[in-house]
């Protein structure tokens, strides 16, 4: 179920009955789901939870952070416990919690100190103090990093568990692997929408005014933009009311160079998603996307304006159709690299403004190209 | 390191260097990367290891199937153990392996009968036989199952590791947590580097020449769709020539039905990839997206209308425009819809082949219906 029906179907539920189900939910999905219902409907059914306590320090959290999607560490154990006695202990609780596979080890202020895994404790001889047989250095995060670094962090280091701190290295909570499967996927389903111009995630069965308010802003705000096209088409006007063959090519002027948009900003937008490419490679991406542009381009440009000589018969045509096509892929190569690289230093996602302007990019600086030199040429062409 | 890469380095290396190389990698991807070497090279390489054992049986299976994923299970628990008897055996054999969170069940004939956890194993009484505290219905990937099928598998339930069994039932390995994450991952990825025209993924710093190889035939491909609007637009040659202000218009009813388009294959190609749609669902699907395309159709349809009609000053040329673009936003729900429904009917990733289909279908599509109408209208335009 996803989280706006979810919270839409909580709202209606009377408060004891909500408390039932958060009772039986993960602790870290409950207080997700109380952050999105009215506050007041949500300490009613807060009040009468019975694990309310596993819940309520989850709470002040953002959804979106490390915080968020931690749950409560019911084993911790003391850097002072030996191997049987942990054993011991944990035979005592009989857990039936995910968080067991590694146990967290702590100070007497429950700072984080260390942690063993249970495979540890199982082969190492029984009299064995915790202390010595973990590993002192826990990779971990603060409560309010972005959900995407804690993630990123336990696929690195493959982590089945990610321990969650305050700015005082006061152990919080833990951040357990199905989240961070969670995550990855959201993450990526995210982009994927983004890329396809849909803001908004939603999945196929989402009801058809939802899915308006998601898809409908995102088409206006193309039509703004291939208005910027239609203003450089319209300067043109007579040029194409004197050769109206020119028209024919428009859509391979400007939808290959497009394509090559695309596919410079899906190649940035990725690798800056996964950490392989930072802004700070900028100059080297640009270079390379460049001379890649280059490339694309004297091959389809020059196929281009082969196909237009042998279509058309005119040389001149095809001259103009080739170097303007071989023009806008040097450009699609820039704004694609470019474009997604400065949302980055921004700090908006590229994913989500890199592809509108991409491609407005492309169209205008192509019609206005393929035109321009069009129009320099016009006693040749008629 | 990228596969490719190591595969080259690993080319290189005298068979004696490369084989100590491959005692320190993980099993798995020790044998995808005797995969991707000279099989002679390989075979020396092999004979030269000292976990050879290890890797031999992984060998056969194909690099992008469960069984290429797994990893050899070093240890099994037969079913008639006790707790303490397994806990002792843990204890002697020390296991650094990444497979001990879940320990899996086998009878005499190594068949895959049961898994316990060894959290189970520490907090039940310490004479409890295996048997009686094994789940008995594991959940299990066949060898030659697809990667994708093992890591859904493992998502859906939050498993840390998954066992592959052969036809037979038996054991054969598992799959780990941080395959898993790598899989989807690279799923995820190849999903948006094929939906955005780059058909091979590839790592943001490959050599320019590979950068090629994976782009340049996609555009040749573009090309040769765009030629179909080409020769559309030629077609109509004779109507632009004479109403000009025509060609203003192009990108905005091709362009804004192509952005619908995508949206619509967008959220289709995520769904079928994340299992939220199957091609049952496809002519509900189907009616939703028209919906969704008559409803954007009329909204974006309007405006553009309205557009027309203040900055040409030509009712019809707006009416033209306008129900053009309803009827091609109604197109493009159409073919967003059903293009990888069907793609993912004849086993072809939607990913791949949909995104210029689609593009190819509105463009036309949107050329044929816009200058279809002028022509139909042109004494009103003139």
């Amino acid at each position: 179920m996803e989280e706006e029906e979810a919270a839409e179907i909580a709202a209606r539920l009377k408060a004891e009955k909500l408390a039932r189900i958060l009772d039986e939910m993960e602790p870290d999905e409950a207080a997700d789901l109380l952050g999105d219902i009215a506050p007041e409907h949500a300490a009613e059914a807060l009040a009468a939870m019975e694990e309310a306590e596993d819940v309520r320090p989850l709470l002040i959290h953002a959804d979106e952070s490390a915080g968020g999607l931690m749950t409560s560490a019911k084993i911790l154990l003391h850097k002072e416990m030996t191997a049987q006695g942990a054993i011991a202990y944990l035979r005592a609780v009989a857990p039936d919690t995910e968080d067991v596979y590694y146990l967290f080890v702590v100070d007497e202020d429950v700072r984080l100190v260390g942690v063993v895994s249970l495979r540890q404790l199982v082969v190492v001889p029984p009299w064995t103090r915790v202390e010595e047989i973990m590993g002192p250095d826990v990779i971990h995060v603060r409560a309010d990093a972005d959900q995407e670094e804690a993630a990123r962090l336990m696929a690195r280091y493959d982590l089945l568990a990610l321990p969650v701190v305050d700015e005082g290295g006061h152990m919080l909570g833990l951040i357990s692997h199905d989240d961070l499967v969670e995550v990855l996927e959201e993450e990526a389903t995210e982009d994927i929408y983004r890329l396809g111009g849909v803001p908004e995630e939603h999945p196929p069965d989402v009801p058809i005014p939802a899915a308006l308010r998601a898809r409908l802003p995102w088409l206006v705000l193309n039509l703004g933009t291939a208005m910027a096209s239609a203003v450089i088409l319209s300067l043109f006007e007579s040029t194409i009311a004197r050769v109206a063959v020119l028209a024919a090519f428009f859509p391979i002027v400007a939808g290959v160079s497009g394509s090559a948009g695309t596919q410079t900003l899906t190649v940035t937008v990725r690798g800056l998603a996964l950490g392989e490419l930072s802004p700070h490679d900028g100059l080297r991406a640009l270079r390379r996307e460049i001379l890649i542009g280059l490339a694309n381009g004297i091959a389809v440009g020059g196929l281009i304006a082969l196909i237009a000589l042998m279509w058309k018969g005119t040389p001149t045509l095809g001259v103009v159709v080739g170097l303007a096509t071989l023009m806008n892929m040097i450009g699609a190569g820039i704004a694609g690299a470019l474009v997604p690289l400065t949302m980055q230093v921004l700090r908006i996602d590229p994913a989500l403004a890199s592809p509108i302007l991409v491609t407005t990019i492309t169209d205008t600086c192509g019609y206005f190209i393929y035109l321009g030199l069009a129009t320099l040429v016009l006693p040749r062409l008629i």
